[in-house]
């Protein structure tokens, strides 16, 4: 058996951390190269460096510290973000990472050592609120994005570009990325299900795909009451049938497929004026990248359907097209495993969004350890997840690692 | 036969009104009491006292030009508003009152006098744009709102309030409002009925009656990726089947009953986030107000249910009640016979927008005609009418003074 991981001492990093860049009233802002990112990343350096880790940052400014091995291999690698959303939580990625620290200090406190080196990593830029698209660190270590098209990314809001303020926050690093053996990572729900079913771990088996698509309905303005409904050509009336239609595919299709209409803007606005132009987003996800297709496919024929019957114009965009990500079979057998050893009650389950992890299943064996989130809320100042589901995924992951490292204990 | 007005003095006067607050490119900004309203007031004081009229302003500022009758008794009333909304055209409103100059400027040039004085009225604030509410002016004039409280009101962007709003601009005056013997207003139809039918003239039966409702809608907000679709409160959903619902209810209704969605909002307002919160506004219009009354009820009751399957919690708030206005029924006929004895074409139709007519109708014979605007465009710099049809409608309402007021021709 290994050792027991300190839910004392995780907690007392997840509390640490949580207040760079706290906000009045709880929650955190760190968001990604900012002020408080910087902050964080030399709070993270120095807990890496006093535990004896090898700090490497690469020229994205992912950050990840290595504990030797007996062997010359490739390191199995934990990790997750510490940027965080405008409005964020304590637990959504730092939790993996702090984790990944808590495994280290017990495998050092233990005197344990492992046949491949371990790292802890911790990615940039994962959230995306500041910087689009978001795993944009995962995403250039594993050569999915491009690095110097991303160090030219400009913020959303126009206030900075991403390699100037890697360059101000001194974290643009030299590092060559290193394939790891395997990828682990630890990650709150963000999601009810754990919680609703009253369950300890999700043994991750993949990502959803993800398509986001963006209509744009035009129309014709007129006066609410001189124009009768059959001479009106409202966009915003063809806007809200695309947005029924993609709740509708979502009841038809059936779980895991999602839908959500999360943007919905009418111009001119004005109650008495019928609009001219309507603007919606719809996110559909399904784990099955050939259902997600069909559910695209018949949301963009409805919505260009609706649109003609109406004597509307539509043009159609898509913002987002991510297939499904599955993670290594043999691995997510692994974490199922290990929780059963530990008598954690465990069920398999896709995740609904997005993770580091899904950049590095294509190169290595990769799964993804969830614990309950505390009503499903994450992205929000509320974000909870109790001691004990926190520390269950630490131990986990000490479980884990120490396997696949080949542990001497 | 009644003398011609002159087509051609009618325009100068739209274009030398439609100077005063012009907009780089087309159309007018005239907002009520601003400095443009002011100049167009000063302007329209001159052009009355040039043609002997003697002026009148009220405490609300409405303005008044009376011309003598032979005899002491009310006025035959003609009139409409010179203000406008902030990217307002030529016609709405300046029609009225400038076709009331030229037709007092014809009975002079022709020397006919009437037995009945006749005034030329334009009315403060007809348009709501910076005070609410529309028709200000005329509901002070008539009695259906109070004078001291439309004085307190605050502009909607908060710099103002309508009693210094008059001192400042000096239109604060003292006059006793007077019951007219008739009140006739022509107005451009701001909507697309008389062009599509090839007519020229509309003679108003009434104005629609205006429910106004506000729905907000709450629910939780959750992330689009993790939140499984039976364990949603999408406030957003259930707020776009009230917008549907509306729409059914017009169709199902059949005209005269309209429904507009012109505001909808959704937060936190992200791709990937199920909305918190919805808000829309419906505006229902029927000429039968008890239809109206049962448009209302059914989509309250439609929301209401709505917001409970979803487990969300609603709120709803009337934003406007006004019942139906009909206009007499003699002098409705008067405009018709009018229209065919000039061999226009014309049809009865209800107003569908609000007009200071419908302050007079409780009051004394009141009517209203209508000539078509192009494409239905107002509230709009591109807002246009020939002018043919302005020239016809002011013909109309000088045919129609020199009947009511007892022209001795």
């Amino acid at each position: 058996m290994t050792p027991a991981i300190s839910p004392a001492r995780l907690m007392r990093r997840l509390t640490a951390l949580g207040e760079i860049g706290a906000l009045e009233g709880g929650g955190v802002c760190r968001l990604a190269l900012g002020d408080a990112d910087k902050a964080g990343r030399d709070w993270l350096v120095a807990e890496m460096e006093r535990l004896g880790l090898a700090v490497f940052v690469d020229a994205i400014g992912n950050i990840w510290g290595l504990r030797a091995g007996r062997g010359q291999g490739a390191p199995v690698m934990v990790g997750s973000h510490i940027d965080t959303v405008a409005t964020g939580g304590l637990y959504d990625g730092a939790l993996g990472v702090l984790a990944g620290l808590e495994l280290i200090e017990t495998l050092n406190e233990n005197g344990i050592d492992t046949e491949a080196p371990v790292a802890v990593a911790a990615f940039t830029n994962e959230e995306g609120a500041r910087f689009a698209p978001d795993m944009m660190g995962s995403g250039v270590y594993c050569g999915a994005l491009g690095r110097d098209e991303m160090l030219a990314v400009t913020a959303t809001d126009g206030a900075g570009v991403v390699g100037a303020e890697l360059d101000r926050i001194g974290y643009r690093g030299s590092a060559a990325p290193v394939v790891p053996a395997a990828y682990l990572e630890l990650h709150i729900e963000q999601g009810p299900v754990l919680e609703r079913e009253g369950l300890r771990i999700g043994a991750v088996t993949g990502v959803q795909g993800i398509h986001w698509t963006e209509f744009t309905v035009h129309g014709q303005t007129n006066h609410a009451g001189t124009t009768p409904m059959a001479l009106r050509r409202d966009a915003g009336q063809v806007a809200m049938r695309i947005a029924r239609e993609a709740d509708a595919i979502a009841a038809a299709f059936g779980p895991p497929q999602v839908a959500t209409v999360g943007v919905f803007e009418l111009s001119p606005g004005l109650v008495n004026v019928v609009p001219e132009t309507a603007r919606l987003t719809v996110d559909l996800r399904n784990t099955d990248g050939n259902r997600l297709n069909e559910a695209t496919r018949r949301l963009t024929g409805f919505a260009e359907t609706a649109a003609a019957q109406a004597g509307c114009t539509l043009s159609t965009r898509p913002l987002a097209r991510f297939a499904p990500v599955g993670f290594d079979a043999a691995l997510v057998g692994k974490v199922e495993a290990a929780a059963r050893a530990r008598q954690m009650s465990v069920r398999r389950m896709p995740s609904g969004a997005g993770h580091d992890a899904q950049m590095f299943a294509p190169l290595c064996p990769t799964a993804m350890i969830f614990v309950p989130s505390e009503k499903g809320l994450s992205h929000n100042v509320k974000e909870h997840s109790d001691e004990a589901d926190c520390a269950a995924g630490a131990q986990m992951l000490l479980d884990l690692v120490c396997d696949l490292a080949g542990a001497r204990i």
